[in-house]
């Protein structure tokens, strides 16, 4: 158990943002709710999975829906209290605590502020390792949790709540319910037993986090590449450099999609560079070489500064460095493949680890 | 009080599905779920609102959809039974007794079917007097008794529950859930007390519809033409005799649109009927006149038997009657045109009360 103060969080927030892959939501607004959380409440607890008893109730805090909509339309932070409120009555049981749901700029932040706000810890873990567009592809769905009953509540005071049969028609339904309350909401979302979070979460995600945003701010001091420090920190690799040459995004069924072009700098002169998305970049490649597939992590990182850069975020000239970073073994799986791999998104490739794409510069 | 037994629930059926001017869902189809729960469980007790306690819990059953979609995606019976437990431990409060939301085929049947089973009593009133499209348009509406907390339920076992700011955000999301549910749900709405029933109801449904079954069915007895015994039940008038040359028909944002046309015969010969529809019968209309408009009744009835026919139900060839009925006085208030007069539904015309419509012949 450790508490959570504001350099805590500004780290958390850069760390979580290159994790986030593109997606995961703005940093910016993140940091701001939890920062505003922190003042107005005080420090936030920190507990450790082992911390937690086995038969404690977590549920996960998030916002769902398209990162390009939430920008111009800020959450409240009543509708999160709310979706808490709810659960807790449907359920007939105290919370004990919340956690994020996946790593991201937005959605590392918003269980910090709710927890400020409600007294509540959190947990130091996540179910991704990183951040992905849909509700099912979490390592509890990979290990039987049910995504259920989920509480979906919006900025105006509309909120549901959710019982389906299995993930994948929660993501479906609740996914049509985010359109209709205008394409962003916030939820409560796999209430788990402490058990549960053991066996199946991916440990110490904030921890990591942290350091990864703290190595690209002390960089500087230290006179380093602060992208080579986070690549050190992440045991990522650097996959391209370049300038943003074209960025076409849209807003399709809930989603924001699209492809970044980038056209290569220094020893990639000459290439150019693809990166796909689904609120989370999902595939890098060259006309030449695939660099990286989901669901291993692909960040887009400021040359500059070393700042992770979300998909709506990605401005035409910006000198960029793409990396890669290996995902958690439970997505290496069969089931995990199946569940996050390309050909779930349409991509008509085969998954290949991205040190094995790095190693090999395997040839299209 | 008095019980509801299987002659009942054949004359109720006919009556529901007149007075649910073609929508309100299969006739057929509700009638076997009504009389399967008596067989199963014995006859349903009616209450008269005045029965009701002021501080009794009434919650309408429903299907919410497309009743084109229904007849393909028969309910399990099951949905609604677990709706009713959900709202009930949601409230944390016990029902009293159940009611139809509007008149229909399918929707006069379900609170019968559901009322059996639970053991709980019907009250003899709904919130329409006929059927409309949408969760808003009802009397309580009007009133501005909320439409939520709503359960969906659907036959594979998903259900949401539903609470909104306004109904008009219930109808937006339960219909958004509805169509991914797979376009047709089972619906606990409206849930209310015995006060508001008496205050906002409209009262002696389910007597008008056994009544105007029973005038059909006993028209041929007495050697008189069903449709003239029907017209006499109900206060209503013929429009127009035709026979049906083209019905358009497409299922569209969850719900059956279409224009059904008829070329007349008898003294209409030389003339063109459209009625339009969406779920329900909306507009009739010759290239000449305007014959009747919502919010007042449109029905259509087999020229033989008097039986009404669905829109669905209608087929190329049909030699029907086509019959308007005046609608409760509630529709005919500033805010209930504006609810469910025919410029909410894009119909470019004002409304005019089908009595006068009858004794002008207004031209277009």
């Amino acid at each position: 158990m450790r508490k959570i103060g504001k350099q805590e969080i500004e780290d958390i927030a850069v760390g979580a943002a290159l994790l986030g892959t593109g997606g995961g939501g703005d940093p910016y607004i993140g940091k701001l709710m939890a920062l505003q959380a922190i003042e107005e409440y005080g420090e936030i607890t920190l507990l450790n999975v082992d911390e937690v008893p086995d038969d404690a109730l977590i549920v996960p805090s998030a916002m769902m829906g398209a990162p390009t909509v939430l920008l111009e339309k800020v959450p409240s932070g009543e509708e999160m209290f709310s979706a808490f409120q709810n659960l807790e009555s449907y359920l007939g049981k105290k919370i004990y605590a919340t956690m994020p749901i996946e790593a991201g700029g937005l959605n590392s932040m918003i269980p910090l502020a709710l927890a400020a706000k409600l007294g509540l810890p959190v947990v130091d873990v996540d179910g991704m390792g990183r951040a992905f567009p849909e509700l099912q592809m979490v390592t509890f769905y990979l290990d039987g949790i049910s995504a259920t009953p989920m509480v979906l509540a919006d900025e105006k005071g509309n909120n549901s709540v959710l019982s389906t049969i299995n993930n994948l028609w929660t993501e479906r339904i609740a996914r049509a319910a985010t359109i209709e309350m205008g394409g962003s909401v916030m939820t409560a979302i796999y209430p788990m037993t402490g058990k549960n979070l053991k066996d199946s979460g991916i440990r110490n995600i904030l921890q990591l986090e942290e350091e990864l945003g703290k190595a690209i701010r002390l960089a500087k001091e230290i006179n380093a590449d602060p992208v080579k420090e986070a690549l050190k920190c992440a045991k990522g690799f650097e996959l391209f450099r370049g300038k943003v040459t074209d960025i076409n995004r849209k807003t399709e069924s809930g989603f924001a999609k699209g492809i970044a072009t980038f056209e290569g700098i220094n020893e990639y002169k000459g290439e150019t560079l693809e990166v796909r998305f689904q609120n989370e970049h999902l595939l890098a490649q060259t006309n030449q070489r695939l660099l990286c597939v989901t669901p291993d992590l692909i960040a887009v990182l400021d040359a500059e500064t070393g700042l992770p850069i979300t998909t709506e975020g990605i401005r035409y000239g910006a000198r960029c460095v793409v990396v890669g970073i290996p995902c958690h073994p439970k997505w290496r799986t069969e089931k995990g493949i199946e569940t996050v791999g390309p050909k779930y998104f349409g991509y008509d490739v085969d998954y290949i680890p991205v040190e094995e794409l790095v190693k090999k510069g395997v040839t299209l």
